[in-house]
C-alpha cells in the first residue's frame, strides 16, 4: 500500500507548505490536509503546491459536525474545497451531542438529516463523502457514529457517493471489525493507521506510532485489502509526544513502520 | 429501584466494615463488595456483618481475567466467596490482551474456554455469573468483551447460570443498546450506574456522579425495567475526585441522584 500523511501528524511542527515539502522530500506520495491548515496558506496555493509536488490528496479533513449551528454552509464549503484540491474523499466526523443534550438517538437522526442535505452537492462536485466512525470514547464530544456497522447502515441508506473511512484507532477493538470490513468492500474510501498505546493517558492526543501499541495492523490491513481497497494507507497520529519530535524524523519513522 | 453501593465508590476513604456500617446508616439496602476488601476483614466476618445489617449482596467483584496465569483457581475461589456472601451474582471482568499479544480473537476464545471451565462449579454453588462488557477503551487492559451483544452471544452459547451486568458507563454509547437490553431480558443480573463526564480526563478513574454527565439514565433505566429487571441499581464510581470527598456526603449524594 502506498503511504499518505495526514497533516495532523506534524501539525504542531510544520505549516502545510512545510508538510507538502516534507512529503515530497521523504518520498511520501499522498497527503490528507486539514481545512484550517489549507485556509492558513490559501486554498489555491495549497492546491497548486500539492499538484506541483505530485501528491495524491487521499482525503480532506473534515466535514460533518452536523450538530453545530452552521453545519450546512460549513459542509458545502468543505465540499468545494475538497473538489478544488482533487481530494479522493471528504472525511466526515459527524459530531457528538449538542450542548446540554443527552439524546444520542436524536443526535444520530441529525446525522441522517445532515448527510441528506449535503450529499446531492457532494455528488455534483464528484466528492465522495467518507463517514469516519469514531471510538466510543468520543461519542459525546466528536462523533455519535461509533462503529463501522453503524456507518455502513448510513451508507446502505444513502447508496451512491458515500462510503467510510476506516481508522484503526477507532475500530480495532470491534468484535465485528472483520465482518464489517468485508461488508464495506469498495465503500472503504480511506484507511488510517496509528496504534493504541497501553496505557493510554489521554482520550484525544495519546495515539501511538505504528508498532508501539497493541493494534494488529497486519491483520487489519489484510482484511482491508481482501475487501478490495486499493488506496493509500494514511498515517494519522494525534500525539503530544510525537508533536514534540523533529518532523523529519517523524516522517522517516512513519515510512519505516508502515511497510507493506 | 432499590439502591446498592458498589464498594469501589468509597474504597479510598473506608474499609469494608465502615462501608457496611455506612450503608446501614444511610438506608442503602444493597452492597456489592470487591474481593480485596472482603479479604482484608475476612470472608466470615464480611459475610456475617453484611447479613447482620440486612444488606442484599447485589454482586461480588470480581471474577474473570481469563488471560491471567492463575485464572482457574482464582475464579473457583471467587465462586466460593460469592456463595458464602450470598451474592446474587459473580461479576466477570474477563481480561484483555495477554502481555505482548495483539490477538483479540485469541483472547476472546480464552474467555469462552475460561467460562466453560468454571461455569459447572458456579452452577453447583448457585452463583450466577454476570459477564460485564467493558467500554472499548478498556479492551486491551481489562476486558475484551466490549458490547452487550458480544456478552449475550456468550450467554446464548452457555445457556443456564450465566447473564450480564449492564454498567451504563460501558454501554451508554452503543447504538444497539436498547435492542440488546431487550434481548437480554431476565439475563440482566446487575445494573450499574454512574455518569460519563465531558470532558473525561482519565480512562479509568474519572467517572461522574449521576447527573453530572451526559448519560441518559432515565431512558436506560426504563429500558432495563421493560426488559424485566427487578433488581437493584448499583452505584459504581471510580473517581479520584469522589475518592477525596467525605464518604458520608458521597452516600447522601448517591441516594439523592439515584431516585426512581
Amino acid at each position: 500500500m502506498e503511504l499518505s500523511l495526514n497533516t495532523a501528524t506534524v501539525r504542531k511542527q510544520w505549516s502545510l507548505a512545510q508538510i507538502i515539502d516534507g512529503c515530497a522530500r521523504h518520498g511520501i506520495q499522498g497527503i490528507s490536509p486539514w481545512r484550517d491548515q489549507v485556509a492558513a496558506i490559501g486554498l489555491k496555493k495549497a492546491s497548486s503546491s500539492i499538484r506541483a509536488n505530485g501528491l495524491a490528496v487521499t482525503g480532506l479533513c473534515r466535514g460533518g459536525f452536523f450538530t453545530a449551528k452552521d453545519w450546512r454552509d460549513d459542509n458545502l464549503r468543505a465540499i468545494e474545497e475538497a473538489h478544488e484540491l482533487g481530494a479522493r474523499c471528504l472525511v466526515l466526523v459527524v459530531g457528538g451531542l449538542p450542548p446540554g443534550s443527552k439524546d444520542l438517538v436524536s443526535a444520530r437522526n441529525k446525522v441522517y438529516e445532515g448527510i441528506a442535505a449535503i450529499l446531492p452537492e457532494a455528488r455534483k462536485a464528484g466528492v465522495p463523502l467518507a463517514i469516519e466512525p469514531l471510538h466510543p470514547m468520543q461519542a459525546a464530544e466528536r462523533a455519535c457514529i461509533n462503529t463501522l456497522e453503524q456507518a455502513l447502515d448510513l451508507c446502505d441508506f444513502f447508496k451512491d457517493g458515500i462510503g467510510v473511512a476506516v481508522d484503526v484507532y477507532h475500530v480495532w477493538w470491534d468484535p465485528k471489525l472483520q465482518s464489517q470490513v468485508q461488508r464495506a468492500g469498495r465503500r472503504i474510501l480511506g484507511y488510517h493507521i496509528c496504534d493504541w498505546l497501553v496505557p493510554t493517558r489521554d482520550l484525544l492526543n495519546d495515539r501511538g506510532m505504528m508498532g508501539d501499541g497493541v493494534i494488529d495492523l497486519a491483520s487489519i490491513q489484510s482484511s482491508i485489502k481482501q475487501a478490495g481497497y486499493t488506496g493509500f494507507q494514511e498515517v494519522e497520529i494525534f500525539s503530544e509526544a510525537w508533536w514534540k519530535r523533529d518532523p523529519d524524523e517523524v516522517l522517516e519513522i512513519c515510512k519505516a513502520r508502515s511497510a507493506g
